[in-house]
């Protein structure tokens, strides 16, 4: 059993401006909500229905399949659902690789970036503000858990790379390899956006680097997705600085 | 004006079957159409919506909003639809890069892994038979046109790595690394389904290589999304043997 105003509260959480007042989002899934309290996040309800209630470790509270729905973001509920704390993110430092995106609006694709952050060890993701909210369902979905791992903060971006003194890289179109350029140990990489890249004045700020084409006649494939981008670009630098 | 028997038949290529028996698929958006005329397939009947109707050099045909809704894929169609002819596909190769996926189920990351075949110029993708199909309209969209440049063979695929003279290369988890293996210029790559991997009888037929995980602390991201995975063993396959 749920109260209507408990309803109201979680379905108040699909509105960012909610989620930072409660500091607190949703998660779908017995999986991602076992991998965010393993992951030492703060689970605060668990929701669960009858049938899908195989695994009574997380303690759950049982309630019916109509109630799961007024409160599930998915048009197939999995059956579990969860209220989770928000991390409290760190400072920016100033070692290391850091990623920053620019204006990514895809949910899908920035849950994807924040799950290859984690697989190659990058901590820290700073986002121009207007950047599709990390506590999204769709993104938190995304992420399979390494929202634990990897800490996302939203600046103006322009500003933000304007005052740092790491060495910065922008993943541009057509431009120098990276293949080409030697990336250092601590840096910034820059991705842009699905449909826009990165802005004009962001781009001047770094080093330009491009994911080289290998078409046989000539004929240009549009682009590459962000999220296939940046495993490249990350992948490469890992391997080019050896960690 | 758009009879019923044409919104019956379009329509009906949703279904893989029709699809096949009528060697042809639906795409949609001005975008994708252009792209697949620019490269050659032969784009049979356009329909556009009045409102849509900014660019004429396609000489589409003019229907209502509402006629659109009956014929779309799509929740929010972009008022421009086509019917397309399939290409033939050639012999499938000995030679060059050749891509080869074991049970890809979703038609997103089929799109997105035809599109880095596109960028790094592989031409041919092998699937096992039971793969997403790849004239799904899920699949289409995310493809953007590398579909007229890259050829998929649906075949059994343990069969296949059986009789091919090539070299074979699995990705695995945590095998040895990428990096540390000599990559051929002739070769099969073969990546896994998003839930189940390579299956136990092909992971035997191939070499294993795994991309390396960086994480710092030994806790382990699941895995990587299978089309990022696509993306980062194509770069440095490509980057290794320089072609």
């Amino acid at each position: 059993m749920i109260t209507k105003n408990k309803i109201k509260q979680i379905k108040s959480l699909t509105r960012k401006k909610n989620r930072e007042e409660m500091q607190s989002f949703v998660v779908e899934g017995y999986k991602s909500i076992r991998e965010l309290k393993n992951a030492g996040l703060s689970v605060e309800e668990i929701y669960v229905t009858k049938e899908a209630n195989k695994l009574h470790d997380l303690n759950p509270e049982i309630i019916s399949i109509a109630e799961m729905k007024s409160i599930s973001n998915l048009k197939t509920p999995p059956g579990y659902l969860a209220i989770v704390k928000m991390l409290k993110t760190q400072e920016i430092p100033e070692r290391g690789l850091i990623l920053a995106l620019d204006n990514i609006q895809d949910p899908g694709n920035l849950g994807t970036i924040v799950r290859l952050a984690d697989w190659f060890n990058v901590e820290h993701i700073v986002c121009n503000s207007n950047t599709v909210d990390l506590y999204n369902p769709k993104c938190i979905q995304a992420t399979m858990g390494s929202i634990a791992r990897v800490q996302l903060h939203y600046v103006e971006l322009e500003t933000f790379l304007k005052d740092t003194q790491l060495p910065i890289f922008v993943t541009a179109m057509s431009e120098q390899s990276i293949y080409e350029k030697k990336m250092p140990t601590d840096g910034i990489l820059v991705m842009g956006s699905e449909s826009h890249g990165i802005s004009t004045e962001i781009m001047q700020l770094g080093t330009k680097i491009s994911i080289p084409q290998y078409s046989s006649d000539g004929i240009k494939t549009e682009s590459l997705n962000v999220a296939t981008a940046t495993g490249i670009v990350l992948a490469e630098w890992r391997r080019f600085t050896g960690m």
